[in-house]
């Protein structure tokens, strides 16, 4: 039953932050910190040889890549709670959405980050986005990450049309979403363009769960 | 119980396609010809709104990103035949292994593709990967890329120390991740370095549901 969560503030992990959070799941937390090292350190690595966060260790086994964890806590954690489908198509759907937003809508977004000639606003903490040369942080780059995005953008906005969250009612899939969304709209990316992103957006944040850890984040940086 | 599989040859739909084959799943296939513009026409952005392959409809709902597809059709069609983990850590383990390689792996893997001088060798038909502006297909976005994808292979060199595949036995894990090295390998990376990559890709391609396929694509590409 034990999980032990790896995480560092204000990176990917706080999606699974929020997993967690909305699950009421109990684990162990262990704060590692980017930029001393943390993360690539021969202990981690043996529990994500990738040297990122979020991981978990669950029953012993390792676990990373903030989409496959999205998912497996679902299932295993959110069926009976109803924050996660039971088998079946209305889980494949899920599984779609959680898949495309660390696919091709992190993909864009992180290639935007990347470009933007400072990367310090809005960016994730990370060693690893560091692979655009100064001479690739182009104002053409930008432009096409930014089409790209906007046009995962519209995807999503099409995804809520008629709905108050992705799957009708809220789910994880909102969870891992807002929080992939929301750092994106940390970047020069207008969202308002998509109402219905705004409007689910701000609904996200109305979860008690996430309040409550937008308002511890907003006390540390602080 | 209806599956229509949405596919195009020679592209990631061919991930899909050997999973299908492996399980043994009937379904409907739709062929697409990207170069087309199919993937593109409103009838298909009505099943996957990204315009990709692949896309699989079952029972009414449309299911994309090959990540998600994989992981769905092997927790609906493959539990019974031990071709996907039951729930628990084990499919955490699955679900890490696919999640990593649409994300991390092949992240990299595109971006070398995207950034190789021609990117008609080796490369996988889209219309999508255009988004290096051609001052950008440098040498040094070919060695950054050539360098990350040699981090993700030693991964995975490690992941398969000890073992015939990557959960022990043969899996849909095994299915999907080939089709990704495979490819991988198609491109100017060097897989010597990782002994149990190689050795680990021969026995995939000795599964009669890949050998068929891979005897399939040669004879269409002659
Ligand atoms: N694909 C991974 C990405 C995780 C990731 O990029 N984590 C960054 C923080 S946002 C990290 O841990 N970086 C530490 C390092 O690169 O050493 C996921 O979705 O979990
Ligand atoms: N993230 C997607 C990528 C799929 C993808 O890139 N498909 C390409 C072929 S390899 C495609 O359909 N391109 C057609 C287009 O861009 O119009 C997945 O894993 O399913």
């Amino acid at each position: 039953m034990s999980i032990t969560f790896y995480y560092a503030p204000m990176s990917t992990s706080s999606i699974t932050e929020a997993v967690l959070a909305e699950l009421g799941t109990p684990c162990e937390r262990v704060k590692l910190d980017i930029s001393a090292g943390d993360t690539r350190k021969p202990d981690f690595l043996k529990v994500n040889p990738n040297g990122r966060v979020p991981a978990i260790v669950h029953e012993g086994t390792p676990i990373w890549e903030s989409s496959a964890i999205t998912m497996y806590l679902g299932e295993v954690f959110g069926v009976e709670s109803k924050l996660y489908p039971e088998p079946g198509p209305k889980r494949g759907e899920a599984m779609k959405w959680i898949a495309w937003s660390n696919v091709t809508l992190a993909e864009a977004a992180g290639r935007l980050s990347a470009s933007l000639p400072t990367s310090s606003e809005g960016a994730v903490q990370s060693n690893s986005l560091d692979w655009v040369s100064p001479e690739q942080r182009s104002a053409s780059a930008v432009e096409k990450a930014k089409a790209d995005l906007a046009v995962c953008l519209r995807i999503l906005d099409s995804g809520l049309e008629g709905k108050s969250f992705l799957l009708g009612d809220y789910s994880l899939v909102d969870t891992h979403l807002q929080g992939f969304v929301g750092w994106i709209g940390t970047m020069e990316v207008d969202l308002t363009p998509f109402p219905n992103v705004t409007g689910w957006l701000q609904r996200c944040s109305e979860r008690p769960a996430i309040a409550k850890l937008m308002e511890a984040e907003v006390e540390n940086e602080t």
